[in-house]
């Protein structure tokens, strides 16, 4: 199963000072993309959390290629990298308006019911919508 | 009342392809002078929100008069502005390693019951601080 | 003048642990405004610190009506407030998806020329585009 | 080689509506271990770009066991995992205050010409820091 997002804009605020986008922003991007791709499957990560689910990150890689430059746009490629269990994992492709690879990365989420503060295994809903 | 903060080091992550430090970054610098002066008056911002008071900003301006760079050490004057009241309204000035002036701020707190989501007037335990 | 901005998704990472939007994202915020406004009448931004001329924010004044939640969609309506001279001067509403007044804002820019470091009048072609 | 940093307060705006520092805050905070582990060799980061060198991070791991809160007070401890050549690469160990560990990290940063925009061997100066 695999999603690419719509286009977003580098934003000024995010270059640092060696001109092009901070590191730092890549996390952001990637949240991004696994938002909109579940926006896509009809779920609201909003409505997850009112449901007492958290997915926190307990896991990130990232390989930079090419960096983003302010006004470039890029899409992000999501891909679910296996059935959800215990953590969901996806995979990030960001590719700039010029189809160059920006970098790749990887995420793994677990599953955190925050009214125990404990790991729950992954909700029935999220089950079915990524089988 | 006055209060001014330990050396606060520029992070790289707060300069943008401008060369110096994003205007976004004040407010968060104006932030973390008011908390660290609570703290030094003994009362840490994490309790005060454990006792389920919020202090949302309702307003906030910055007058820049010079550039923050990358490595630079910056100190802030906090001042209150008057009393506590319905709104706790500070003054900061920020100043360089080299004593130049970089920018002017103000901000207005207000105070919220999380429970209610209402404002309230100020707490007694922060009137006493402040007077 | 006056412009209204695409919808904009709240980020997960902008909200705070007050649940919220941090007020330290409306700077950015604006900023997105005012640079896409210039994209629509043609002139990228990215183009005009390639000519040299920078445009530092110099002022910065936001009232808070009603905070911006995770997944809140928001647009916003920068105007002119008076032709360029010195300076640049913009308002700003924003404005969330159920039409609700999120915050009042305005700024100043300056013009700056990067290679004297030195604030210049404004550009005729910004003059002609605002006016 | 191995350094461990001054302790760093955890900042209100680094919190996210689950409560805890977002993880996109991390690869800052690795960034400020490996400035000030520089800093303490008597190497300042700033005067490594004004003899035009830059370091792009071009990887970057974090497993992260703990989330950091608001007020907490983290060090970390960076170590080089061998001796620089085409790249540098550190280790990182961020410890709170109830000496817990919350994450570890790991970043591959390489050397960078800003005039020719091209790859270079690590210096000469930081080779002998290094080794």
């Amino acid at each position: 199963m695999t999603y690419t997002t719509k286009p977003t804009v580098v934003r000024y605020v995010e270059t640092d000072k060696m001109q092009f986008v901070h590191h730092s922003n890549y996390p952001k991007y990637f949240e991004l993309a696994r938002i909109e791709w579940l926006a896509k499957l009809g779920v609201s990560y909003a409505s997850i959390e009112k449901e007492g689910i958290l997915l926190p990150v307990v896991s990130i890689k990232t390989e930079f290629k090419k960096p983003l430059f302010f006004g470039d746009e890029f899409r992000i490629t999501v891909s679910l990298k296996k059935p959800p269990k215990a953590t969901l994992e996806f995979d990030y492709l960001v590719i700039n308006q010029h189809k160059q690879i920006i970098c790749e990365g990887n995420t793994i989420l677990a599953f955190l019911s925050a009214k125990k503060n404990r790991p729950i295994r992954c909700p029935e809903f999220l089950l079915m919508l990524f089988t």
